[in-house]
């Protein structure tokens, strides 16, 4: 336990100090996040705010993650590979959406064949190394796959790293909602250490003490990140972030054969998503919306809620998610 | 640890619930607070937004940490008549200073008075059923004050309360901190039983357990109140719900022999007190004032830094504070 609360100070206040040397040089290189032309229009006076933040904590999470694991390093490997891989797609997006001055990056085909390639290799990876069964939370039922683990888990990862993705659009929202999902990951993975550490696994328990400390170095990223991101921001992760975090929660939760639960701790991220599915659903099949704007977050903004208490709002039902997550495990 | 779970949950969604109840009758009854007029002037516009909001988390607080407690009452009924003594105070004042139209209710030395009551019956309630001894934290040594003690705590809990009462000053502050330092009194609580169960005293374990539990519906309150108080606020706590945290942390904290553990879990309060006693000291004997204003969150407003940021980074010191807390027990 020491452990992992060292891990979230030490990656918190790296995070801090990269923010601090890092911001200024977003902001000469121009590196401002181009707003959505057909987003809110209270939107608008965000333009300029430098992006690519998300350097800042992808930095310490690696860093930390890796300094502070012991012994068995395949699984924290794999989330860091998962998270730099995802955060590597989102960077590039990123970099070309600034300088071909285009709020979109690069296109959607592109990004998607990339995130398939991660993910159908993470998920490769998983299913040699964990196993192909996911438990089904709320039992101790472990399901088994098979040949369909690869497919699913692949699919699983890149529905939560675009989630978490579309999440990312208010101040404070992506990095507020995944600081309190990773820090329940971190004691989820910390339990499961300590019970299959009774059974003698201790292989597998150093594995997930490993996913412990690198989730817990999510949060102190996180934590960190909120100090410049929380409203009104100065930085935005952009996808370079909001990829990698995705890439990270994903990848653990893969590892921990809790994919499942996904829906659950990161309810916030799947109702961003399936706003926008129904949204474009309904739109082209009976030419009606059912969201004021998708995705979710924007509903609540034009409906006249302020934008601090939307993300107040969505804070506080991923933390409620979370603590049924923890009764569900 | 799941009636811990269930405690936050059940805390939450009755404080949810008294909230959507009792706003609008709190409107109604014109309970707004009036603004202090040697604010910051971009406080003005708050006037009218209703305040004694504390209610709505108060009573959850006692019927759920009441209700989900079992076997050994001693500890948790006194942390629940601290909460209500010091919420009874505030309440007056609140009270009060609506009938009266004044800022400031009662005056300084009938709460003074009050507070000095309530808290030496709390501290010779713990003087006869915890003992004359008081962990230092980082070390395992406990400290014997002797006849000292009733003063000392009597000390501690009157100024915790108002360290509290004079942290609520800006939207989401008291709720988001003290959200954040009773979900770690929790924690320290459940540790705490579990150490003394594997000693075998059931007894004090029970007692320790209804003191996690009591913290758990205080994290509960405060995180259904945060719901409405986010900024822009809707409703504020009032000195109903400031002192009235105040009294449930403080009791807690003296009924686990952790009194010295308050300074750095609850750093912030702290922070916000001595502000107030340096700038007043500082005016005194040099006519200088050292911070823009007190108490310490205007400072950073008044420098300009946003509202929201300034309660984010209150909130983000408060998690780092509390690692350190966890750390030290």
């Amino acid at each position: 336990m020491d452990r992992i609360i060292y891990t979230v100070i030490i990656s918190f206040v790296l995070t801090l100090a990269l923010g601090v040397a890092i911001i200024p040089m977003l902001k000469k290189l121009k590196m401002g996040q181009n707003i959505r032309d057909d987003g809110p229009k209270s939107h608008y006076s965000k333009a300029g705010t430098p992006t690519m933040g998300g350097i800042m904590f992808i930095i310490p999470i690696v860093l930390v993650s890796l300094g502070l694991s012991t012994r068995s390093y395949d699984y924290v490997f794999a989330a860091v590979l998962s998270t730099l891989g995802f955060g590597a797609i989102g960077f590039i997006d990123d970099f070309i959406g600034i300088y071909m001055k285009r709020s979109l990056g690069l296109k959607s085909y592109q990004k998607i064949l990339g995130q398939i390639i991660i993910s159908v290799l993470f998920a490769f990876f998983a299913y040699r190394n964990v196993g192909s069964s996911v438990y089904i939370p709320f039992t101790n039922i472990e399901w088994d796959l098979g040949y369909f683990y690869i497919p699913i888990m692949a699919f699983i990862m890149i529905g939560t790293v675009n989630s978490v993705n579309l999440t990312d659009g208010l101040d404070g929202l992506a990095s507020g909602v995944t600081l309190i999902v990773s820090m329940t990951i971190s004691i989820i993975a910390a339990f499961a250490a300590h019970a299959v550490e009774q059974d003698g696994l201790i292989y597998l328990a150093d594995n997930y003490k490993n996913l412990a400390i690198f989730s817990a170095a999510m949060t102190g990223g996180c934590l960190g990140f909120l100090r410049f991101n929380a409203h009104p921001a100065k930085v935005f992760m952009g996808d370079t972030g909001s990829m990698a975090l995705g890439g990270g929660v994903v990848a653990v939760m893969v590892l921990l054969k809790l994919p499942l639960l996904l829906p659950i701790v990161g309810g916030i991220y799947m109702a961003e998503s399936l706003s926008v599915i129904l949204q474009v659903i309904s739109f082209k099949s009976r030419g009606k919306r059912i969201f004021r704007m998708s995705p979710l977050h924007h509903h609540f903004e034009l409906g006249g809620m302020p934008e601090t208490r939307v993300v107040a709002m969505f804070m506080i039902a991923t933390a409620l998610l979370c603590l049924i997550g923890l009764l569900a495990v």
